[in-house]
C-alpha cells in the first residue's frame, strides 16, 4: 500500500481535488444554489455540472433540497461537512491573491460580517498559538519529518 | 466572461485543483524531492508524475534543483509560493481528518515543533481575531453576498 492510499489528505482529494468540483463549491458558498445559476457563472456545460453536483451530492458535502413542489425542483445547500470546507476555500484563495491574480482584476476581499475588517487564513499552535509556516510543523508519529 | 475565468479561487485552481498535483505537494511538504520518492509514495504512473512536476515547476510552485553533477540530478523543492501553500495542505488534512477520515487508520497529527501541540488551520477576523465560519465572512465588494 502506498502512502496515497489511507491518509486524510488523500481522502480529501478525492472529493476536492478536481478544478470544477472546487469552483462549484465557491459559487455556492457565495450563495448561488441552484443549477442553472451555477452553470451561467462557471460556463460549465451541463453534463459536467451535473457530474460534479451528484458527486459532491454523493460525497455529502452538499445535499439536494426541494424548493419548489408542482414541479418539484431542487438545489443544492452546503452539508455540514461542506460549510467546514470553508477553511479550504478561503486559504485557496488567500493564496490565488497572492501568488496568481490576474493583475488586471482586483482581489475579492473577504471580510469579517460583524467587523467588516478583512478575514486571514492561518494554521496556529493550539498552544502558544503563534501562527506557524511549513517549517516550524511537524508530524507528531514516529517516522521521520524533514518539514 | 464568466465568473470563473478571473478570480483568485478559480487562478488557484489552475495550479491546485488536481488530485495528483495536490498529492505531489503533500509528499514535497513531507520532505519527498526525488522523482523516484515521489513516484514510490504516490504509486503515480512515471508519465502522470513527469506531467504534474512539470505543471508545478511551470507555476513556479516547485523548482528544480541539482543534487548532483556527473551526470546531473534534479530534485523538487518548493518556491516560495509552494512554501505559501501549506496553510492550503493544512487545511485539506484538517478537513479529511474530520470528515473523510478512514476508520480504520489513525489520523496523522501535525505539531508546532516547538510546543509539540496539535496545529489547527482557522479563518479569523485581522481585527477582532474571532475564528469565523463561513456564516461570518462576506465579501467585501459592492455585490450582495448570501454567505
Amino acid at each position: 500500500m502506498t502512502a496515497a492510499d489511507n491518509d486524510s489528505i488523500s481522502a480529501a482529494v478525492e472529493v476536492i481535488g478536481d478544478r470544477w468540483s472546487l469552483l462549484v463549491l465557491r459559487g455556492v458558498f457565495r450563495g448561488l444554489h441552484r443549477f442553472g445559476e451555477l452553470r451561467d457563472d462557471l460556463g460549465i456545460a451541463s453534463n459536467l455540472l451535473t457530474d460534479r453536483l451528484g458527486r459532491l451530492v454523493n460525497y455529502e458535502v452538499l445535499e439536494k433540497v426541494p424548493y419548489q413542489h408542482r414541479p418539484v425542483r431542487y438545489e443544492y445547500r452546503l452539508t455540514e461537512s461542506g460549510r467546514a470546507l470553508s477553511p479550504v476555500l478561503v486559504a485557496i484563495m488567500q493564496w490565488g491573491d497572492s501568488y496568481r491574480q490576474d493583475p488586471t482584476s482586483a482581489p475579492m476581499t473577504l471580510v469579517h460580517a460583524q467587523c467588516n475588517a478583512p478575514v486571514e487564513n492561518i494554521t496556529r499552535c493550539t498552544q502558544c498559538n503563534e501562527v506557524l509556516d511549513a517549517q516550524h510543523i511537524r508530524r507528531a508519529d514516529h517516522r521521520t519529518s524533514t518539514t
